[in-house]
Formats: structure tokens, C-alpha cells, sequence
């Protein structure tokens, strides 16, 4: 079975429904655990690699948190299956580029997912669709105290669970958010946003995180330090922030319909017209304005847009999930036809945006 | 009465019909004439002017072959009259620039117009849809023939006749076309066309004549050269010319739909999309997309959308149309967002374009 017949279709992935979902795409927390006596996967040599994977695999695979779940060696998946994962978030692309060594454990409702050989041996995440970090948490924790019997992991008393970058020693916990905040890129007050969460620590990044472009508006928001807080406290801090943010964008859209509600319906409509037009197109402008056909939908200027749909187009027309549709192997080109092409046929029957007279 | 009270509603102006008119917009022939003893406008002081206005303008008037026709000086033009007849392409904006001296005599069919102190005392203009240069002469020989009698032009046997600017001397006459080409702006060979052009010794200009830009894919192509050349010697060589691009312009058409169609209907469909959809846009963008939108009617891609209807939107979104549909004085912000507004509600009944299979 390959990943894309095991995970559920977009259709039904981009049903699930979470707190603030309008906004918060997806909480999910991380931890880093590695194993006492071997090397951190960067420095290790292939045998080693292969060691820890046979230590951690069988140990993860018998948890029935995940089950059931899908785990493989990530020299056995394809490129293309690399790509889908990292298009569901599920990995990290620097995980994507790992090849035998390196494995990973997911479950069917995408809500927990095991990276081994990552950067660290063991990276655990537990996913949840909208604001649920303490949800991910739980989750997070409960899968962390049934591998703890079964694993030798480094820790000491005073830096806590040892990783290979120091940015994540302590707890080894990552907590993050991804946002969709068109309202406050279009106030042009996304600036001060990043810049406040910078101020407290809070790392903001673009869809694939680290390095990664703001497409589509969506922005991961994570905490930075892991020494010197408790999960508790990280998981209190960072919960307030998002809810600030929440409340900023939230602000933003009414703010933006009061005073300059023609600028917004000329974005929300430009994007249908494009979107429901061109015949090609490429992935980049297609996030960029799905983004604000979702926003409109929330605005209310749809009468039958479903945020499911934005969401499941917006997974669709990405690289990999459309290179999957098709059994020939496509090239640029060809992608932006096919996904124009989509595009134009889901918005068939999607009436233009009515802007509130 | 008004200029746009006399004028027939852009509607009607844009059902009339020539030769060509899928490429040539329209067709001209002007000519230029000054009176013996008089100095040019450009050097006469404004009793000089007057004189000639008040000798000019009533032999015009009495002339047959401009009834039912508009009389006016063009100090008694609102400048919002003035925009409007540069908008319908009656008079230069050079002239509209002009006041108390100056004036104008135009017909109801729009076919014939007479600008006085100009940069010349007489400036004659034919006008027809589509490619008519022979009847445009014909017309505006006859012009010349019945003012003839009633006027002391300035001639010379060696120089033909006197013009203000020496590149109108001999015949003073101007020929030209508009032409809208937006498969050779597609097929990326309009650069070629345009070099090609000049040098066989036409200019080609945009919108509105010299030193304007080539908005909506539209280009004015016309005779340089005044000296040396019989009439009908120019004629000829202009509708060779035309002929000849005209020609092209059909080429480019046809190996864009062979071998680049899916581009044809990105534009055309992102045009359209746009058009339908956006809440606010400046007269510049509506004038490139609405081409598009002419382009994808004439190749067949819309079901109900004539060639009339994208003319008049074409006329009826440029500044002075606009604003005269309107009693309160607008700002170009304004104007934007009305235009757009109009735009989507003449688009809301035409289906989007469809792409043969």
C-alpha cells in the first residue's frame, strides 16, 4: 500500500473541523527525543542510522496510538510520496531528503506522525485540525510516556532531553500554529504582527516552515525556546499568543469590511475571476489566491463555497498532490495546464461573489 | 445642446460596421489647409485667431455634406465636452487643449469633423468603421472641393500647400488606421511589424495619436510623407500597408490558436475573469483586458458576446464617458470603482469563455 492510497482523500481530510478553524489551520506539537549512546543522525554513519531506526521503528509501530498506521524505511518511498507528506505537513522537506537511515510511523487521522532520523532520532508530532495545542499536547505526551519504557533516551538533570541542535535541549518540545491571515496581509499590518511575536519569542515562518514563503497567507507561528520553561508554561504562552493573533486577524477582517470593503471584495473577486479563467497557472499565484477565495467565503460573499473546498483545492493543485491525478509524469508546464484545468472545472458551479449591497 | 447630447450614444456609434473592422477599428483621412496672409495658430496672437475662426467656421457650417452637425468654439466647451470628443477620436488632444480662437464643426454621423486653429487654420478629417481610406478620401475631397471656393487657401506651386509643420506641406494630408492587433502583441512580433512599418515611412502610434501609448493592443498607423506623392499615391501605398498587417495580424491569429491556444485562453480567460469580478479598475487595465475580450469574441470563444458591446464598454470606461454617465464630480478613485462596477454588470449576463474541446 503507498501512503496516498493509505491517508484519507483530500475531500475528506479537508473536512475535519477544529476551534477557530477560519483561522487556525492546524495546531501541532513536536517533541525531540534521541537514544543514549549513539550518534546524532547528522554525525552518524549509515550502520548507525540503521541501528537506531530497528531500535525506534518496531518500538513506535506496537503503540496502538497510531494504529492504524503506515511506517516505512524513507529510501522505499518515492519521490513523489516524499512530496505528498510534505504537502499534508505530515514531514519536514529536510525529512523528505532523507534516504535509507531515516523512517516514519503515521497514523490514518493524520494526527500523529513519527519522524525517525530526522534531524534528532526521534521527532513525535501530534496534529489537529484548528487550535487545539493542548489537545496535541496530550496526545503528544501520552505517546512520549508509552515509548519512554520502551527506549533509552539522553537526558540529563541539568539541560533535560539532549538534541542535536540546541535550540530545541530541555523539554525538546516545539509547539506551533498554522495561520491563515489574509486579513491582516491585505491591513498591511502582517509587519508588526511578526515582529510583536518575534519580541516574544515566537518564531514566524511560511507554509513549509523554516526558510519558507508566507504563500498563501499561511503563517506557522512556533515557540523558539525549549530550555527553561515547563510544557505547560510554553503551551499557556504560546496559547495566549495565538489567541491574540486570532484576535488581530479577527479585528482586521472588520475592521477591513467597514473602511475599505471595496479593496477587499476587488482581491476576493479578481481571485474567483482568475481562478474560475486561467488556463494555467502556477502553484504559487493558485495558494495565493485560494487564499482569498476563502476568505471571501467567510466574509460571506459565496453563496456555495465550503471552506472544504478552498482547503481541499488548495491540497489538490499543489505539485505532488496533482502530479498524483495523473499517471504520466508531468513537467512544470503541464502541472499548471492540469491544475488550471481543475481549477476552472471546481468553480464551475461556484457562482461569482455578491458583495453585500 | 450639448457635444454629448448631439452625439449618438456610444451603444449606437458602436453598432456601425466597415471592411475589416475584427482588426480595423476605423479608418481617417485628414487634411490640412491655411489661409493666405494669416499667420499660423501657433504664432498668431488671439484677435489673428478669431479672424480666422470667424471666416473659417461659417463657411464650414454652411456646407451640406455636414448636416446635421455641431458648431462650437472651444471656449464654450466644458473640458469634460472637450475629453469626451478626444475620447471619441473627433479631436487631437492638442486641440482640446485649445480655447477662445479656436473651434470645431462636427457631423451627427460622426463622419466628418473640422478643427479650426488646430496647428493649422483647417484641419478636415474624414472618418469611417473599418477600412475605408478610399471613401474617407472621397469624402473629405469633396470637403475640400466645396470650401475651395469659399476660402483663400495659402499654396504654392513648388510646396503644394502651406502647413504649419513642414512634415504636412504638399498635400497635407494624413492618412490612417486603427488597428487593433493583439495577436501579433501575443505572438510577441508586433516589435517586427511596428520596424517593418517604419521603414517603408509610416509611423505607427498609440491610442490617441502621437507620443501616446498602445493601450487595449490598439495602434494608429499613418502616412508620413506629404511631399512628392500624389493623393492617390499614398492612398495607395497606405492600403497596401494596411492591407499587409491586416494580414498578419490574421497569421498570428491562426498559429496562436495552432500552436499556443491554451495561452490565447489563459489571457483571454483571465481578461474575462477579471473584468467580471473586480470591485475597482483604472481605465488602463479595462482598456489591455477588454482587447482580450474582443480577441476571444472574434475567435469564437464567447457565446453571446458581440463585438458592439465590447466597443462601447471599450468607449464607455474611458475618464470623460464615465464621468459624464455621472452628476457628481468624480475622483479617479471614484471613477475606478464605478467603472468596475459597470463592467461587471454589462458581463453578468455573458457566459464565461469557453475553450473548444
Amino acid at each position: 500500500m503507498t501512503i496516498h492510497e493509505f491517508l484519507v482523500p483530500p475531500a475528506v481530510a479537508c473536512q475535519r473541523a477544529g476551534p477557530h478553524d477560519q483561522i487556525v489551520m492546524s495546531s501541532r506539537v513536536r517533541l525531540a527525543r534521541n537514544l543514549k549512546k549513539h550518534p546524532f543522525p547528522s554525525w552518524a554513519k549509515k550502520p548507525d542510522r540503521l541501528r537506531v531506526l530497528e531500535a525506534i521503528q518496531p518500538a513506535v509501530e506496537t503503540l496502538p496510538q497510531l494504529a492504524p498506521h503506515f511506517a516505512a524505511a524513507m529510501d522505499d518511498l518515492t519521490p513523489l510520496d516524499k512530496q505528498i507528506l510534505v504537502e499534508r505537513h505530515l514531514i519536514s522537506r529536510e525529512h523528505a531528503a532523507k534516504g535509507a537511515g531515516s523512517g516514519l510511523v503515521v497514523n490514518q487521522e493524520e494526527t500523529l506522525c513519527v519522524m525517525i532520523n530526522e534531524e534528532d532520532h526521534l521527532r513525535m508530532q501530534a496534529l489537529r485540525p484548528g487550535l487545539q495545542i493542548k489537545a496535541c499536547w496530550q496526545a503528544i505526551d501520552d505517546l512520549d510516556s508509552a515509548l519512554e519504557p520502551k527506549l533509552d533516551f539522553a537526558f540529563t538533570p541539568e539541560l533535560g532531553y539532549l538534541t542535536a541542535c540546541p535550540t530545541n535541549l530541555g523539554t525538546g518540545i516545539r509547539v506551533s500554529a498554522m495561520l491563515h491571515l489574509p486579513g491582516l496581509v491585505l491591513a498591511e499590518e502582517i509587519t508588526r504582527i511578526i515582529n510583536a511575536a518575534n519580541k516574544l519569542n515566537f518564531a514566524v515562518r511560511g507554509l513549509y516552515g523554516e526558510g519558507t514563503e508566507a504563500l498563501g497567507n499561511v503563517f506557522q507561528v512556533s515557540n523558539q525556546m525549549t530550555l527553561g520553561e515547563s510544557e505547560p508554561q510554553i503551551i499557556e504562552r504560546i496559547s495566549k499568543a495565538l489567541n491574540q493573533i486570532i484576535e488581530e486577524e479577527e479585528n482586521a477582517r472588520l475592521l477591513l469590511m467597514e473602511k475599505k470593503s471595496k479593496i477587499v471584495f476587488n482581491h476576493i473577486g479578481r481571485a474567483y475571476g482568475v481562478l474560475a479563467n486561467a488556463h494555467t497557472i502556477t502553484s504559487k499565484e493558485t495558494m495565493n489566491l485560494l487564499s482569498l477565495l476563502r476568505l471571501g467565503g467567510e466574509l460571506g460573499l459565496f453563496t456555495k463555497l465550503d471552506r472544504s473546498l478552498t482547503d481541499e483545492m488548495f491540497l489538490l493543485t499543489q505539485p505532488a498532490h496533482l502530479q498524483q491525478q495523473h499517471t504520466e509524469k508531468l513537467g512544470a508546464e503541464e502541472r499548471d495546464i492540469l491544475r488550471a484545468t481543475m481549477l476552472r472545472t471546481r468553480l464551475r458551479d461556484i457562482p461569482r461573489p455578491q458583495a453585500p449591497e
